[in-house]
């Protein structure tokens, strides 16, 4: 029998973050694809659009005007899927197995530009900046609203991913309870600190302690050749596409040099190489195939209210910063992996391995293929 | 302040089944939509189309002729996303964060009707009954194979659900692993029936004991008026909007009389009622839109190997036969709801309250919109 070859050998990984598998079934681009295509993300958009209600200047949905912004600009989205309390509580459960439970909370929308017919990837490095600092503030300002528990900063990118508006934002969901992926990454990653992990040389925790995800970033910096996961690595951040991943291109971005529990921590320095690794890797995307690349992005942080005395955080020690990219793409700017059947009713497959999507997103270059523009 | 009323007040649900939370947030749907909008599935197909590699008599991707077949007819994926042994095995984790687990199986596609323009839901009594016996054929089949511990049978419907060809069919991934979501189901119904749940009235299982499925289908089956969630009831099955659906139409399907792990233990009049709730179900989610609508469906029922003794079963007592139906759609036949961004990055998110997605399948008739074809 030949010996185990993960581009070749369909096989099942763990996600330690998560709990959950993926079915690695490489061989499986082989097959010709007779199925739907998506539409080309148009790239002929005007720099304002009329049309748009994001642009600066023009009227939303919602009848509100937008102002002449000429950097980020953020405000209540007008068709929020969470209230601002008081609202009221659901009745006891009429039965054990049908239980509700109350939310409150806010829907904002971030503007990332004024221009219209740019994204992340076509931004400059002090134009990401922005962005970053607007999420950073908002962190803070959501956090610091009564019974807010998480401040949940997305971005859905594209038609493919539902986005309605091809203008660059952004959207906070802030709410009184921890949402289940979050909560469930915080759990393994106090699981992991208490399971007694073999000792490394990675970074510890500001409290001491080992970290799953600090942990994992130190193993891939020691990878190389064909089995290399990392994608861009600068002096305080990695994205790398991880073992575990589920969608054909999706990368996990981390500060990987220290513990870092939430935006609120970056130093200046590690607010830079964090805009550069957010430029690179949105270049690299789009690069991939010279399209405007669609995806759902997320941030996970520490939970809300930050603690007292940073020195100590008895509520949640193990959050450490990082963002999820998962781009639908898979075999070409019109060919998308669909997550459906068996993914949806038993558990998510892959098509290529990871470490083939990484090479791939290494060999592109990083300067964009319509060129850069402020 | 006003009372609690679901169909306003975003709140959270719980599904006891997989653990998990969803959003509710019924008052989205206000939202104007501008987002993409799908292509409608084509209503003029071909009875036989040339091009069509699932149709009698011509030759699929792999190289290889279909017969004439007359009613179902089933064969090998070309593609298959498992491979039967030998297969290499993985190393040993070079990290425990780095885990890797071997995986055998098979895949296996199975035509449900000689005829390309037909679906479930334009299919005769007789004929889904035919489809039925070949689940359960493949279910003992399959699961007769050394080392298989799970059947995974469903379907993916639609070009918008990644499938590839309009020719009515679904298939079959057997595996040496029970996946992720029945697993995760099965240890779900374990922890109720451990859990001392109240004494009710349902079915308990041929073990004597209490079941979530059963208790949950017996609690559903004594609420009417504004707050039904059921859609369907014969005389053994039930279909309805789960009180935790995640999509705008999600249904689950299921026996609520009495215990059935597995497609094996039908009786024959359970069998003409498995078919009628399959034909009534499918006829409703056509009518709804007016299209060929949408969906996955999966089977979830006992895992494999089956038990010697049917009296006793010490390894999976609690599995009880049931399908989830999970379509897309929500505002039209070409508007579908995106899982996307917050679903993706937190948690799930729904826009109209189940009891009024069951409220409006209720309301469509069940004599489809094109008329009955055999
Ligand atoms: O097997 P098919 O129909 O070619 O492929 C479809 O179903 C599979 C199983 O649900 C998915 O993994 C694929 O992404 C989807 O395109
Ligand atoms: O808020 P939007 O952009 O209108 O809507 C989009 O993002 C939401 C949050 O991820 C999803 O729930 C919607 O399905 C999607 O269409």
């Amino acid at each position: 029998m030949s010996e185990f070859d993960p581009s070749e050998h369909p096989h099942r990984r763990y996600n330690p973050l998560t709990g959950e598998h993926v079915l690695v079934s490489p061989h499986r681009t082989k097959r010709p694809w007779h199925g739907q295509s998506e539409a080309s993300e148009s790239s002929s958009l005007l720099q304002h659009d009329p049309a748009c209600h994001l642009c600066p200047g023009n009227t939303r949905s919602g009848g509100h005007t937008n102002p002449r912004y000429s950097s980020t600009y953020t405000f209540s989205n007008d068709f929020p899927a969470l209230l601002s309390p008081p609202i009221p509580v659901p009745p006891a459960a009429p039965h054990p197995l049908l239980q509700a439970a109350p939310l409150h909370g806010k829907c904002d929308v971030i503007i990332f530009h004024p221009r219209h017919d740019l994204s992340i990837s076509r931004l400059s490095i002090p134009h990401i900046k922005h962005v970053i600092a607007e999420w950073t503030r908002i962190y803070i300002t959501r956090g610091d609203e009564p019974g807010i528990a998480y401040v949940q900063i997305f971005e859905n990118k594209g038609s493919i991913m539902g986005c309605s508006n091809p203008h660059p934002h952004g959207q906070v969901w802030s709410m009184s309870e921890v949402p289940s992926i979050p909560s469930t990454e915080l759990m393994n990653l106090t699981k992991y600190r208490l399971s007694s992990p073999p000792a490394s040389a990675a970074p510890l925790t500001t409290y001491g302690c080992p970290n799953l995800l600090l942990e994992y970033a130190f193993y891939e910096l020691g990878i190389t050749g064909d089995e290399r996961r990392v994608v861009i690595l600068n002096d305080h951040w990695m994205a790398l596409v991880p073992w575990w991943a589920v969608w054909p291109f999706e990368v996990l971005v981390l500060p990987y040099r220290r513990h870092i529990p939430s935006l609120c921590q970056l130093t200046e320095e590690e607010v830079d190489a964090f805009a550069d690794v957010l430029s690179r890797l949105t270049i690299k995307y789009d690069n991939l195939f010279e399209t405007s690349f669609a995806y759902s992005m997320g941030i996970h942080q520490r939970p809300i209210p930050l603690p007292k005395d940073v020195n100590r955080d008895d509520q949640y020690p193990d959050a450490h910063l990082h963002l999820h990219f998962t781009p639908p793409l898979l075999r070409s700017a019109t060919v998308r992996k669909f997550l459906v059947g068996f993914e949806l009713m038993a558990e998510p497959q892959r098509d290529l391995t990871p470490e083939q999507a990484a090479q791939r997103l290494r060999a592109v270059s990083d300067v964009h293929y319509l060129n850069k523009t402020d």
